[in-house]
């Protein structure tokens, strides 16, 4: 699908919105992101999976990773049924060790050697993801690659290159907010906003 | 699929195990159930899927429901590969309200009036079935069916019946011993004990 489609997809459903919002950490942010929306949309849903698949065939190569992992709860729902479509094992990872007490840190399809696709809904400063990538990595699995629907370009994809790991995103928030201002749901205020907090041209 | 080839592909992926099992709670049980071995195997969690879709189309109807719920984190992978499979909005309810703090505690497709149908991995009491129903008949939505893959025969399908809600299940754990006995994989000492634990003849 391409960046005009997912970005119209994405803004009609209210996944990515635009204004002022008050983040948990007080700062504010010009836009707000969330891909539970997609869920209650089986058609979008399954837009957005179709996505990521098409990006694990193009850019990381289907026979380049033996397993799919992610970390509840956003995440794996969408790593679920890219797994199930892909005909791939799937992994999770538990969010924190407070969650899992005597449970193991990775469930499924990660044992050593195995290499392994991260997948997570949103990449904002990696956090997640860097955490998926590290407990998998301590269980001996190999990780090269993580995909995300949207990236929020906050610092994930240096974080990741750090651990020796490529981001992909279906779509980073710059290029949803060109394509959106192209297609005149977002005004110049708000890309110029998005483009300032991005750092992007 | 048929329960004969159910129970060989659980048996066989370690998804079923039968002995001498000491539980959380202390007691003792002559078998154990962990579906978490499924999504490591991609064709078996396909072919689970695909007798769950078959389940909610021969028992159920896929027109007497408007969407899926289910509850984190083993249970959400197979709805939401269900979902995807099916077509249907997905819905997932908090595990706890520790879990969710001002978060709402259930997300996605679960609106007022919606029928949803209720998707878990394992039936054992039925707590956390019985959690996920409550908590979407709050937010105002109709539940009148719930699927597992197994039910453990632990008063699940009772606990569900005061809610007004009826438990399929594409397996009982005594429809798996009896057809792991007839394929000699289980002996005639744990199929009495299973028996005898789950009250069947």
């Amino acid at each position: 699908m391409k960046p005009a489609e997912i970005a119209a997809i994405l803004y009609d459903l209210g996944a990515i919105k635009f204004g002022d919002f008050t983040l948990s950490s007080g700062k504010h942010s010009p836009y707000y992101v969330d891909m539970r929306s997609v869920l209650g949309s089986p058609a979008p849903f399954r837009q957005v999976i179709g996505s990521l698949l098409d990006l694990a065939e193009e850019k990381i190569g289907l026979d380049s990773f033996d397993s799919i992992a992610s970390v509840p709860t956003g995440g794996l729902v969408f790593a679920s049924a890219l797994a199930y479509e892909s005909v791939k094992p799937l992994a999770y990872v538990r969010s924190s060790a407070k969650d899992h007490g005597t449970q193991r840190a990775v469930e499924g399809a990660a044992s050593t050697g195995q290499r392994v696709l991260v997948v997570d809904d949103v990449a904002t400063t990696g956090a997640s993801v860097v955490h998926a990538v590290d407990a998998l990595q301590k269980a001996g699995a190999r990780v090269a690659d993580a995909l995300v629907v949207i990236d929020r370009l906050e610092g994930a994809a240096e974080s990741l290159e750090k651990l020796g790991v490529r981001l992909c995103s279906v779509a980073t928030i710059a290029e949803l907010g060109t394509e959106l201002h192209k297609q005149e749901k977002i005004d110049d205020a708000t890309i110029s906003a998005i483009r300032a907090r991005t750092g992007t041209a």
